[in-house]
C-alpha cells in the first residue's frame, strides 16, 4: 500500500491538532504527517493526547496503515519553537518545505496523495516568500498551468470557474476559453479521479435567473451557451445555464455530478451549508491527488481541542477514493 | 377578523391551482382569492377537486374563516377563457385588475394583507403592459419609494441589497445611501411586522471572504464598513460584512434575525436550497402586508395537479404573522 501525506499546516493553527486528532483510531491505508516531530509531541502534551509518534523517513515509508493511536511522522524541524495560537514569521520555510516534500513525493510515487492542513498566507508572506496560496503552489511545483477548485460534500461537489477575484472582475475572467478550460478539466477528472463514466455537470449562470433571455445580462447569450454549445458537440454532458437559486433543489443536484458556478459566492455557501464540518476542498488538474480541509488556521482554537475533525476526516477519505482505495 | 386576499395571478398557470389546493383545509383567518370565478370553477373540474366557490364582494367581506373545502371569491371577469398552459395576453389586464384591488383593498383597510401567486412578466408585456414584477407594481401603486425583497424559510430570513440586476452592476449599485436604506427598512420592518424587539442582521460581504482586508475587492473597506458603523451609531445590530459562504452556517444563523445577501445569488441558493418547497417571497417598505410564492407560474403543471403548494402555504402563514393574527 502507498501511503498518503499529511500536510500539517501552520504551526501556530490547529493543523497539528488536527493530525493527532485523526490518529486516534485507524485508516484504511497509511496516513503519514509531515511536520515537526518536536511540535507534534508538544501539541500532544498541551492536548493531553497520548499519540505514539512513528520516525519515518522518504526512503523508508510505512506501507501498513498506523494502528489506533499511532502517527507516523516525517520529521521537518521547526526553525523557532511553535506557540500555539502566536505567528512567527521565521517558520513561514518549514511550512512551504513540507508542502514541497509532499508533492515531490507524490510526482515520485512514494505518495498516493496529499492531504493539506491549513497554512496562513500572511506569515507566509511577512517572512518575505512569495506564496498566494496552497493551490497556486502546488500548480507550479507540478507544472500545471491551470486547476479547477472543487467543493466536496456528501451528496454535492462544486466547482469553481473563478476563485478568489473582487466581485467586479468576475463577468470578465468568464470567457470561452477560461471556461472551456475549467470544464474539460472538470469533466476529465470526475472521470479520471472519481470513477464517473459519463459525468453530468449542471453549470450556473453569470446573472440573476441565468440572465433570464437577456434582460438580466447577456454573457449567458454571448459566453456561457456557446461554450456549452461547442462542449457538447465534443461529447461533454454539461447541462445550462441554469439559475443558481433553483438548481441547488433535489430535482436538479440529485441526477448530477458536479455543479460549476460562476464565481465563489455562487456556489459556496450552499455547499458549506450543506456540509457543514465535513466539506473537502479538491484540486483538480493536477498530476497528483490534492485535497485539503476547506478551513483556515483558527489560531484561536491551537492547542484547546475544541475543534471538529470532519473536514479533514473528508478530506483523507476524499483522497483515497481519488487515489482508488476505497473503491 | 379581517380577511386577506389572495390573488391568483396568470390564469394560464398553477396559481388558480394553488387557491384551490390551498381551500381543501381550514385557514386560521378568512382567505378571499381575487379571480375570476369561472376560471376557478373550471379549473377544479380539471383537478376534480370539490371546492364551493362563495362569492363575496368588496363591501360584503367574510369575517371569519371559510370551513376546509370552502373558498371565498371575489370575481374578477377574464377577457378571454383562460386554458390551463396556454398564455392569452389578452387577460393581461385582468391579472393586473387582480392586484389592484388587492392592494387597494389593504390600503383601505379591507383587507389585512395579500397574498400573490405567480404572475407571467412576458405575457402583460405582449399585451403592451408596462409590467416588470409585482414588487415594482405594488410599491407604485401605494407610492412607496423604496422596498426590500426578503426570502424567507424556517429558521432563516435572507434580505438582498440588490435584486434583478445583471451581475457586472452589482458592485456599482452599492452604495453607502442604498445600503443604509435597504438595512433601515429591513430593521424597521423586522421590528413593525415581525415584532422582533431588537433584531440582528448579518451582513455579508460583498467580494469573496469580504474582501479579505483588501486583497480581493475594496467595497468591504470603502463602502460595506462604513455604512455599519454609521447605521450602528444609530442603535441598529448590523453585524459584518461576513464572508458569505461562512455566514450561512449554524454558530452564525443560530444566533441572527436576518442575513442581509449583496446580491441575488449570494443569498438566494442557500435559503431555496433550506427552504426548498416552503419558501415565501416578502416585500418590505410597502405601507402594506404583502407576500409571494417564491416560484413561477409553472405553465406545463397546470391543470395537472402535480404540484406543491408549500410556498403558498408558507406565504398565507407569514402574512398572518405579519399582519398579526398568529401572535
Amino acid at each position: 500500500m502507498t501511503p498518503f501525506a499529511v500536510t500539517a499546516g501552520e504551526p501556530a493553527g490547529i493543523g497539528p491538532d488536527l493530525c493527532l486528532l485523526v490518529a486516534r483510531h485507524a485508516h484504511q491505508a497509511p496516513l503519514v504527517a509531515i511536520a515537526s516531530h518536536d511540535l507534534l509531541q508538544s501539541r500532544a502534551h498541551l492536548l493531553r493526547l497520548t499519540i505514539s509518534l512513528i520516525p519515518v523517513s522518504i526512503h523508508a515509508l510505512p506501507t501498513t496503515p498506523a494502528e489506533a493511536g499511532e502517527l507516523y511522522v516525517l520529521d521537518v524541524p521547526l526553525a523557532a519553537p511553535a506557540r500555539a495560537g502566536v505567528l512567527d514569521s521565521s517558520n513561514a520555510a518549514y511550512v512551504l518545505e513540507t508542502l514541497t516534500l509532499a508533492a515531490a513525493g507524490c510526482l515520485d510515487g512514494h505518495f498516493a496523495g496529499m492531504i493539506t492542513a491549513p497554512v496562513h498566507k500572511g506569515v507566509i508572506n511577512d517572512a518575505g516568500l512569495p506564496f498566494s496560496g496552497h493551490t497556486e503552489f502546488l500548480a507550479d511545483l507540478t507544472g500545471t498551468d491551470q486547476v479547477v477548485m472543487l467543493l466536496a460534500t456528501r451528496g454535492l461537489r462544486v466547482a469553481l470557474a473563478t476563485t478568489h477575484l473582487p466581485l467586479k472582475d468576475v463577468p470578465a475572467a468568464i470567457t470561452p476559453p477560461t471556461l472551456s478550460a475549467v470544464l474539460r478539466i472538470l469533466d476529465h477528472d470526475l472521470r479520471a479521479k472519481f470513477a464517473i463514466t459519463s459525468p453530468k455537470i449542471l453549470v450556473c449562470g453569470l446573472n440573476p435567473h441565468a440572465g433570464e433571455s437577456g434582460h438580466l445580462g447577456r454573457e449567458e447569450i454571448e459566453v456561457i451557451e456557446p461554450t456549452l454549445a461547442a462542449l457538447r458537440s465534443e461529447g461533454l454532458n454539461v447541462i445550462g445555464p441554469l439559475p443558481a437559486d433553483t438548481l441547488f433543489t433535489p430535482k436538479y443536484l440529485d441526477s448530477c455530478d458536479a455543479v460549476l458556478a460562476m464565481y465563489h459566492d455562487q456556489g459556496l455557501p450552499v455547499l458549506k451549508f450543506k456540509g457543514f464540518g465535513a466539506a473537502v476542498n479538491v484540486t483538480l488538474g493536477l498530476p497528483i491527488v490534492r485535497t485539503s480541509v476547506d478551513h483556515g488556521t483558527a489560531l484561536d482554537l491551537a492547542g484547546t481541542g475544541n475543534i471538529d475533525t470532519g473536514s479533514l476526516e473528508t478530506a483523507i477519505e476524499t483522497a483515497y477514493e481519488m487515489a482508488g482505495v476505497s473503491r
